[in-house]
Formats: C-alpha cells, sequence, structure tokens
C-alpha cells in the first residue's frame, strides 16, 4: 500500500475502510487444516498439514487442557507444560508459611519429590472428536423456539451420559457455527497432577498487575507439572504408588529461538469470541451494550464508592464488588475502544451488505434470505427489551440479600421436581454451592449500600417505556421514586435474611413453606419468581430460534467467503483449535514501535525491588554474570525472556504451545496486549498481538538460575 | 559493541562501566567551532566551520534571545520565529474574551495587522562577544574569598555600565569555565516586536501537560513575531510609525525535510549545566541534595495536602505553591532517576581519578594539584552545613508571611546605603516588584498552613548537630519542639502583618522604625537578620575562592581531554551556544523504540475532542483531506509534525532553530524527553534527546489549515 497510515486514519476518524481482516486471523479446527494447506505452507510451516488434522492424533493429542486453560505434553514420562498462572492453585496448596513455594518457587529433583496437586485439579487429553451434526439435528427437526433448544438440550444430555460411561471419561456436546455442527467431544480425565517445577512468584509473575495486559513484558510465566496414572495405567486419584503417565505423543522442545518475521503456530482452548456474529449485533455490541454496560456499572462503582467513604466497614464488605467492577468497566471499555478504533460496525456491516449483495444472485439464495432475515427480526426483538434485560440481570448479579432471596424462592420452586429435570445449578449437587454462596453474604452485604444499588437500576428501570416494563416488578418495587424508596426502606427494615441461621434455615425449610414464607424480601422473591421463569422461558425460545436459524446465516457467509477464497472457522467455544501467524512486532501507535522480543536487560531496567518488580537475587546476579552461552541470539548475545505474535488467541489459550515451521516447541503463551481485548469480536491485524514466554528463557532459568539438569535432559534438550 | 546492552545492564546493576559521553556531547562557544571543524564535517556538516565562529555575524547574527529563550531571523524584514509556548505572553496579551487568539490563533494578512507586544517583551540581537578575561582577572588579583568576589563583582559592573551608555545597548559579562575566562557581551534590545501568526492553542500547545517531556509528540509549539524599530532605523518602543528590522542576516528555511539519520545542528542560550563539576559535587547532587530535597518538598507537600483537605479556602491559597513542589519533586525525582540510570557518580568519579593520575606526570601538576585539592577542600566544608543551608533557605522560599518580614527588614537595612552599593534584588529599581511580591501574599497565605510549613522545616532544623545549628535561629524558635510550638502560636497570634495595608504600611517607613518595629514576626526577622547577612557573606566568600581556584581544575581537565583528542566545551551560561549531531531514534526501553518522525496520524489517534487532545476541526479536516502534496515524505506520503534528535540541549533553548547540513533551516526546539532531564549534570547519549517542531509541518499549516500566503512567500518557501 503507498499511504499505509491511511487506513488507521480513516478508521480513527470514522471513515468507511476495509480493513484486511483477514491477514493472519482464525482459529482453526484441525479438520480444517488440509483445507487451508497452501497458506500455512506459504505463511512458512514446513510441516505436513494433513499430519495435523486429527486432534486425537500426534502431535495435537499432546495439546491438553489443564484447569480452565490449556497444556501440553513435553516428555514421555507425563512432564506437562502449562503457566504459573494456570498452575497457581497447585502451588498455592503446596505453600504454607514454613515452605512458601509462591514466594521461592519449587525444584523438584527427583520424582519422589514432586507434590500432589490440590485434588480437583484434572487434565484431560483428547481422545475422540466425532461429528454428530445429523444426529443432534434430527432430534430437533420440525421443531422451533423453546420445543428446538429443549430437544438439542435432550439429545446432548443423553450423548454426554452415554459417552461417560466408559469410565475416566469426560465427555461433552459443542456446536460449530451456531448450531450448524455439532461434535461430541471425548476426553481422557486424570486426576492425579504433581507439581515438578515453578519459579518464584517474582519471575512467574513479574509485573503482576502492572503489567497485566502489557507489552513489552518479561514475566517467565510457566511452570511443569506431572501427570501420574494408577499402576493399570488407569486415571486415578492421587495414590502414593501411582506411575507417570506415558501420553500418547509429546511435544519435543526447540533447540533454537525465534526472530522476528519467523513463522509461528499455536494450539489451544480459546474460550468464547463473536466474529461471526451479524451485522446488528456488532452495532448493539459498540453503540448499546458496551457504552450502557459501562454507564450503569460507573453508577453502582459511584454508590459504593461514595458509601464507603463516610462508611469503613461497608468499604471493605464491598471492596471485591467494587474491585471486580472497576476490572469490567476497564476491560468493556478497552473493547469498546478498540472496536471503534476499528471501526468495527462499519467493516461489518459493509462486509455483511456485500454477502447479501452476492447471495441475491445464488441458487441458495431463496432458502437462506429468509433464514437470515429471521436471524436479524429476532436479534431486532431481543433488542427490544434490552434495557430491562441489562437491568434486571444486574438486579439479580450485583446485590446480595435480594439475589438470595431469589436463589431461595427457585430452588424451593425446582425442588419440586425430579432431579434429573430440575434446572441446571438447582440441582442436588449444587445445593452445596448454594449454602456456600448463602454463607457469604455475610462478608459483602451492607444494607444501605444494597438498597442504594437497588434504587440506582430500578430507578433507571422505572424509566423505561410500557413496552418494557414487568408487571410483577411493577407491582413489587411501584412506578414512582417515592413508591421504591418506601418499598426498599419497608423491605430491607423487616426481612430476617441478613441474619447468616435464619438466611441459612430456609434453605433447609421445605419448599411450600419458603414459598409461603412471610419473610419481607421473600415475599418479594416469590412475587417476582413467575416474571423471572417466564423471560427465562423466553429467553430459551429465543435462543432456540436462533440456534435453528443462524445456521443459515452462517452457510451464506462461509459460501461468501469460499467465492473470496477463504475459509471460515467456526467462533471459539473452547474447544482444541490451532492459529499460525508469525513473530511481529506492535507498532503501537505513531513513532512507537514495540519489538517483538524483550531481554533480560529489561527485568534489570523494571525492577524496583518491591513487588511487582522484584526480580530474585539468583535472577538478577545470574544477568548480572551475563553467562547466556547456548541461549542468548546469537547476532545480539542478548538472552530473549518474552517473545510477541499476531496468533489469533482469547481467554482460554493461556498455556497453548507455540510451535516453529518445524512443529518444534518454541513459545507458551500467557497474555494478549491491552488493544487486543477487542479481538473477541473483530481480529485487527493492526493491533491484535499475543505474549508468549520464549523458551530460551524458561531453559536458561532451569539451567544456570533455579538447576533442575533432570528436567532438560527429560525434555531432550540437556544443560550446556 | 559485541554486547550492546551490557552497559545499560551494568550501568542498571550499579557496576563500573564507562558511558562514552563524547559522542554527540557539547554546547559549543561558536568561536570554538574552528577547533571541531574535523569531527563537525565527518558529522555531515557541509559548510565551513570557520563562518560559525562568530557569533556577531552571519548566520548565527540571526540567531536571538528572544523572552527568556530563543528565536531566529527568518526574512529579511525582521520575521522572528520562536517557540508557541515562547510567545505566549504576546498572544495572551492580544486576546480578550471578544478576541480568544489563544483559543483560535490568529494570523495577519498584511503588516498593518500585525499586534504590539506587551510593552516588556524584548528581543536581543549579539553584536559583540568579546573575551576581557584579562581585564577582569586583573581586578582581582591577590585577593581571596570575599575581596575576590567583590572585586569580580565591582568590575564586572563597571564594564557594564560603560558598554551601555552606548544607546539601545544591553550588556552582560559573562563567566566560562567557572571563573577560568570572562567575555563582555553586547546585546542591542528591540523593544517593538509584534504577533504575525500563531496557530490556536490546540496545535501550538496540543498535548499540553499531559504531554510535557513526552516523546512521541504532536506539538506545533511556533509562532511568527516581527521586529520593528523607529524609522531611523534605532531601537524604539512600539508606534505605529515604527519600521521593520532589517537584521544583519536571516536564516533560509529548508526546502526539503529531514530523515532519521540526518545531520543537524541547532544554535541557541542554553539557559545552565553543570558537567564539568568534580566527582564530589556529583556525588552530593546524587547522594544527598536531590533525594534531601525531595524528601523535604514532599513533607511540605503532604502538609499543605493534609490541611487542605480539611480547609478548602486554605487549600484554594496553597493551588500554586502545592503545584510548585509537584513539579519540582517530579523534576528532581526524574533528575535522580536519570543520574542513577547512567551511573553518574562512579562514571564522574573515574573519570576524574583518571585525570588526576594523568596530571600528577605532567609539568603543570605542582601549580594544579594544590589547586584542585582546594577546590575540593571548599566542597567539604560548604557541605558541612548543607542541612542546614536547605532548610534555612526553604524556610524563606516557601513561607509567606516569613519571608515578607525577612524582606522588609532586609530592605530597611539596604535602604541605609547609597543605591549603587545595595544588593541585588534591594535597589530603588526593585522596589515596585517588592511591593508586588507582598500584595501577592494575601491570595496566598494561610496562618494555619505557614505555621505547620514552618514546623516541617523548623523541627528538622532543632535535630541537626550544633555544628549546624545558629545561634540566631536557635534563640529566636527555641531548641524544643516545645519552644518551638510555643513561638509560632505566639508570633503568628501577634502579628499584623497579615493584613494587607499593614504589610504594605512598612514598606514606606524609614528604615530605623522598621528595624525596631515591636510587630512579632517584625522582631523574628530583626532577630535573624544579622545571622542571614552573616551566611550571605560567608557564602560570597565561599564562592569568591572557588571562582579563584576552579579555573586550575577546569585547566587540568581541559589538558586531559586535550590528551584524549577531546575538546571542551564550557558549561552553559545564557550565551549562545552551538550543538550538533543527527535525528535519532530513542530506544526508550527493552523492546520500545520510538522513532524520530512523528506523522498528523498521531494527532488524530491522541485526539479524544477535550483538552488538551482537541485538534481544531480545520486541521482534522485538513488532516482527513490528506492534501500534503510537497511537505509530506516523499517515501511514505505521511506528513511529519514533530521530530526528534540526539542534540545537545537544556532549559533556554526554546525556539532554537534546527538547521541541516547546509546551515537551512529545517526544525525548530521546543522541548527535551523525561529521560534527558539529568542532562544538565550527564550527558548519556542512550537517552539525551531533543524534540522539535518538523518546519514541513509548519510550513504545511500556513499553506493549508490557516493560510499565509504572504508570510511563505517573504520566507523565501512560497505555498505550493
Amino acid at each position: 500500500m503507498k499511504r499505509p497510515t491511511f487506513t488507521l486514519l480513516a478508521a480513527a476518524l470514522g471513515l468507511a475502510i476495509a480493513i484486511p481482516t483477514h491477514a493472519d486471523e482464525g482459529m482453526w479446527m484441525p479438520s480444517q487444516l488440509p483445507s487451508i494447506a497452501k497458506p500455512l505452507r506459504e505463511a512458512g510451516f514446513q510441516g505436513n498439514p494433513a499430519e495435523l488434522a486429527d486432534l486425537t492424533k500426534a502431535p495435537l493429542n499432546a495439546v491438553v487442557k489443564v484447569g480452565g486453560a490449556t497444556g501440553s505434553f513435553i516428555s514421555d514420562d507425563g512432564l506437562v507444560l502449562t503457566n504459573h498462572h494456570v498452575a497457581f492453585g497447585v502451588i498455592q496448596y503446596n505453600s504454607n508459611a514454613q515452605r512458601d513455594l509462591i514466594q521461592n518457587g519449587f525444584v523438584s529433583h527427583e520424582r519422589a519429590e514432586e507434590l500432589p496437586a490440590n485434588p480437583d485439579f484434572r487434565l484431560r487429553v483428547t481422545t475422540g472428536f466425532d461429528r454428530i451434526s445429523d444426529k443432534v439435528l434430527a432430534a430437533a427437526k420440525g421443531k422451533t423456539g423453546r420445543a428446538y433448544f429443549d430437544a438439542i438440550d435432550a439429545i446432548s444430555k443423553a450423548t454426554v451420559a452415554e459417552c461417560e460411561r466408559e469410565s475416566g471419561m469426560r465427555c461433552s456436546v459443542v456446536n460449530m457455527f451456531y448450531g450448524r455442527d455439532f461434535y461430541l467431544v471425548k476426553q481422557l480425565e486424570l486426576r492425579d497432577l504433581r507439581l515438578v517445577y515453578a519459579p518464584p512468584r517474582a519471575i512467574g509473575n513479574y509485573g503482576d498487575e502492572v503489567d497485566n495486559f502489557v507489552w513489552p513484558r518479561h514475566a517467565g510465566d510457566f511452570t511443569l507439572l506431572r501427570a501420574y496414572v494408577g499402576p493399570d495405567g488407569k486415571p486415578a486419584d492421587y495414590a502414593k504408588d501411582n506411575v507417570p503417565y506415558h501420553p500418547p505423543a509429546h511435544l519435543q522442545v526447540a533447540r533454537d529461538g525465534v526472530k522476528e518475521g519467523d513463522f509461528v503456530m499455536l494450539a489451544g482452548y480459546p474460550g468464547i469470541t463473536y466474529r461471526h456474529r451479524t451485522a446488528a449485533e456488532f452495532a448493539d455490541q459498540v453503540q448499546w451494550r458496551l457504552p450502557t454496560t459501562v454507564e450503569v456499572m460507573q453508577q453502582l462503582e459511584h454508590v459504593i464508592e461514595d458509601t464507603g467513604r463516610d462508611d469503613r466497614q461497608a468499604a471493605i464488605r464491598y471492596a471485591s464488588q467494587l474491585q471486580s467492577l472497576k476490572n469490567n468497566i476497564k476491560r468493556f471499555q478497552g473493547e469498546l475502544d478498540g472496536l471503534k478504533r476499528s471501526d468495527a460496525v462499519t467493516v461489518r456491516r459493509k462486509d455483511e451488505d456485500a454477502m447479501l449483495a452476492w447471495l441475491a444472485a445464488q441458487p441458495q439464495a431463496s432458502k437462506l434470505r429468509p433464514q437470515i432475515d429471521q436471524v436479524g427480526q429476532l436479534i431486532a426483538a431481543g433488542n427490544a427489551t434490552r434495557e430491562r434485560d441489562l437491568l434486571l440481570g444486574m438486579m439479580q448479579t450485583q446485590t446480595q440479600l435480594l439475589r438470595s432471596a431469589i436463589v431461595l424462592q427457585r430452588l424451593a420452586h425446582e425442588r419440586g421436581r425430579p432431579d434429573a429435570q430440575r434446572e441446571a445449578g438447582y440441582q442436588l449437587r449444587d445445593e452445596e454451592l448454594i449454602a456456600g454462596t448463602l454463607r457469604q453474604v455475610q462478608r459483602r452485604y451492607d444494607p444501605a449500600v444494597e438498597r442504594r444499588l437497588l434504587t440506582a437500576l430500578l430507578t433507571r428501570y422505572q424509566k423505561l417505556p410500557d413496552t418494557q416494563r414487568v408487571p410483577e416488578f411493577d407491582a413489587a418495587f411501584g412506578r414512582t421514586s417515592e413508591a421504591l424508596s418506601h418499598k426498599l426502606e419497608q423491605v430491607y427494615g423487616a426481612t430476617q435474611l441478613g441474619d447468616e441461621a435464619a438466611r441459612l434455615g430456609w434453605l433447609k425449610a421445605d419448599p411450600a413453606t419458603v414459598a409461603k414464607s412471610d419473610d419481607a424480601l421473600l415475599v418479594v422473591a416469590a412475587q417476582l419468581q413467575p416474571a423471572l421463569l417466564r423471560m427465562e422461558d423466553e429467553r430459551k425460545s429465543h435462543e432456540g430460534d436462533l440456534l435453528r436459524l443462524r445456521p443459515g446465516y452462517m452457510d451464506a457467509l462461509i459460501a461468501y467467503r469460499q467465492k473470496q477464497g477463504r475459509a471460515v472457522y467456526p467462533d471459539a467455544n473452547a474447544t482444541l483449535r490451532v492459529s499460525y501467524g508469525k513473530v511481529t512486532p506492535l507498532k503501537a501507535r505513531d513513532a512507537v514501535t514495540y519489538e517483538p522480543l524483550t531481554t533480560t536487560a529489561g527485568i534489570v531496567e523494571k525492577n524496583t525491588g518491591a513487588v511487582p518488580f522484584d526480580a530474585p537475587k539468583p535472577l538478577l546476579d545470574a544477568i548480572a554474570k551475563g553467562d547466556y552461552e547456548g541461549y542468548a541470539e546469537a547476532k545480539t548475545q542478548q538472552m530473549p525472556v518474552d517473545f510477541l505474535s499476531n496468533l489469533d488467541t482469547t481467554g482460554g489459550n493461556s498455556g497453548s504451545p507455540v510451535l516453529n515451521a518445524k512443529g518444534e516447541l518454541v513459545g507458551l503463551n500467557f497474555d494478549s496486549n491491552w488493544e487486543a481485548v477487542s479481538a473477541s469480536w473483530m481480529f485487527d491485524p493492526r493491533y491484535k498481538r499475543a505474549i508468549h514466554v520464549d523458551l530460551r528463557y524458561m531453559r536458561w532459568l532451569m539451567d544456570k538460575v533455579y538447576p533442575a539438569p533432570q528436567l532438560l535432559k527429560e525434555m531432550g534438550v540437556p544443560a550446556r
């Protein structure tokens, strides 16, 4: 392009410019890789794309789910590489005042020293990934709305139950392209994980919140675990006699590192993206949902802050909720800024318009166009009550006592049905969790704050037009500010739910007693319950229809992209995906370029001696000594720490292995840059970056700083 | 160097590494340029260095003093280019509610529209620069201490008085190399300056405090003035019939711009540097003076903030003092951080040790070494009371009422002597200023705050050892916190100086009445006065001896540098200096590179629509239009705004013209980067940068955004 900044400028000025969203974008299902073999090879991949097609075979079956994120096997004896922050619970579980592994890190010198993880920590190896679209869709055929939703739900649950009959297996049905395809995922669940090697916090989490989402970064965010199984080779709970698990495959650690421009690829379990949402949904997100959510959350933030200024006790009780509001506000605002910077609404609108124009001349138009129009109508219909839904939703998530009352009434309602038919979250196995939540209220509740939060939300609600009103809510809280104020004063003055024993007591009461309780807040919850159930039913019906109709939108999009010469990946849904790209600098803003590799010099630069920039003395000493032989970059003799790529990632990709052109392990994904927060909706190649630990740094630490030569040998990259 | 980051690392770790301080360092006297002709040519200068040797001849006599900073003539009709912030007073003077030139900028379309500057605004053209060392030093020969100081002072004053007999001339005696050389500077002072062209604030000061000291920068910090003289060609006060001044020379605006790596040079009036101070003074600055000053100022900051929290009126009165404290704390802390980053103490110490070792074998050692040792002893002796001097100094600068009392007593004291013999600042011509200061107190004084500030300072003073105590202060304020508290309560309860009329009344009283006043605070000031006079005498005696002995240190340093093949420039002293270097990126920190040119794209990126990032609509429209023909960079078609160089600058260099290898005007200096705050002591080539307006941006604004074609034509670069 002759004028490379024009796009940037134009986007900032709100002009309509086509951003090349396809460059390096994509969270591909492994099965799609053979179909994009050509661009993959052109990008620099030296292996055979066909060998990556089956995620249950080597090498992709070495990529596993660890905790809520990703990890990979890196030895034949079950050594697992993941992030320090992913394994943090394991490190914490093994720490105490006498042996602070968080602060000091941990190096096991022999297998007997390896420390068992917390018993609920799990690792899953995918052993099956079968397309069951026909079976699932057949079950819902002819149905619409809630019936469609329930049919998909029922066949999915039945399929999972059948699959999990095999011992040690965890199964799930996942849907690709918003209901177009369904897959049965079958995973071997390992339950005996042990801590093998962890750097000190001040390496693993160097920079902490200050550096979170920040590049340049200098964290050694890695930890090594080992998977164990029973002597019979089957998954087992921790036992002294368990033996290391021999995975079907493991990744090979590279001997060399990467440099700017090198091909890299990554495999992992990205959580959720919205890239293929409709133009109307993009507009809703940018023009209404994000700014409104930020506005409402800021209002709640101010309520808590204002009250907390004069009431230290209230400030402490709401500290966690306030922090959470602040984090969300920051994140949503970042997403909004990013989507505006990328001019996402216009770009998506023009793209969709072009698709529809193209579709009009295609034979499938007569089938797909009506479906697409219906999707549009459904979305528009949903938007008609979006203000109400947002406010009433927050009424339940941002209150403590009212939420408790609503949960108690709902549980009473569900208890009247057989366990299997109860709503998820209210089954027998959930009751322990509910009790815990009701107990927590004690540390997080203050009546004055809750009344003010509710006042803020319900005052907004009272101003909505009649079309968004809910009779039960109007009846419960009145339609004027005076009525609301009076009602809240009366209810919060009278309810006994603020008392822990009283609150927990209702858990033990029989359903009919709860329903007829004369506790002021339980009365309100009982009054609201029909509305909540009705709105839930409407939501499921809405979702059922979207699940039924969106596949038409996706069919059109996939066909249109094919005509453009582009493949389409399904939006992320926590299934294994592969992304490829290269080691890439970030032109963060005018005249500012972030180079894609950081070095140990940056650790010293950032180091203040105080948390979170308090690199341990052994590390500072080793940097001063500069013994980087075999690890440093050949040309500059600088020791790499982290590197940056344009790989397509999102939450859930933590711990994903980063491979070079030969498929060897060169990095470990652990974060994104701040500018990429909006990538869940739109991949903007100018700003989307992923942040990885350079495996040379890990190897150097394990060789020279906190030595573990036996582990390096096990990984096939012995100490120098 | 094989390992370029080692220096950085080592410096950060406190290891002793020689930093190449000579690369591109230097604020050269023009007369020195022929002696550095070789490096100047090697750096890329294409002109004849000999032609730059005389600052009273072209082209350097086109570089003038404007306000407190620098400017340059850029047309034969007296057009002057300087910074928007340098000419801000002129713009403000011509602004009112009806015609807000600050907000809207100003474009004169013909000479009759040019607006007169505030009457005290001055421009000075240097017409003489003569070395008078022999004369000055002869006057002081054989003297020491206070007598040496007074002799230099007297001969300087007499020389200036003699020189200023010529009408329209302002003269000064400046000393180079700390008393080694003296020069008589003769300047033609022009008094009729007019505003010709100023961009709106949101261009001239785009980014304001947020971007201050920041690179990347996007300000169009320039303004055009015109110098006028009487019809007889002589300096004159503003009069309608005055005519444009025809300067002896003017700079030629370049048609082309610069790019990374290009040679650039700059001429201007840098204020003060300390580069040739001794190793002991570097150690004092880093290890004691900066951290202690920051600590004491932070204590005063907290006093003001604490009081202001509960007393809004006090907060308002001390807002300006608080802001000034904050700015100083930030600046001193920045200087401290920078000097530590550069490991300045060790670097200077090793350099001085090497000089002394070399000197030992030289014939001049027997003469110079004793002088150098005496300098060391004087500095050590001065350090013996540094805590006291700092605290008692702040007692006078950080109080309002006590300072007023001290000033009134001192003025009474000085009024007893002939005007010519009065101390500078207390002469007849200063009395108006003193009255103004006493009047200002009313808006800046609160008795509770002043007592707390004094308590903080004097409590620190009370803890000093006896060797630093001053009997008069002990007598006035007691030696215990109880005595201090009691005394301040009594004095501030009784004094009438808080009343403006009372305070100003004392200005009119005769000296004896003031000296015998029974106002509680004037009594304290009278009690302290003998001590203040005694300490002032000691300081001047100390300075006199340093002035006498430092030349020995400088002789040794100059000889040692000569042996190293390096020339030595005198520390900055507000005389015309020339610096050369190149357009240079800044590797700000690990993996972060700042490119040396910003572009208009960055204006759009930064623009929030709110002050200080509220670029005017005409500018945003012009950027969107992108009509950069003839101004943009040829290769990228990007429109430059500001650029970065490694030129050696300090405060006072604002408005300095930046020239290319052919001596043509390519930029206008207006700021430094934050990392360069410590450059007043040490030039670290890794971090020292200067920030300039790219003249292409100025020309484009004057062509396409706020057109002034007649001015472009006058400058010889007509609109395209």
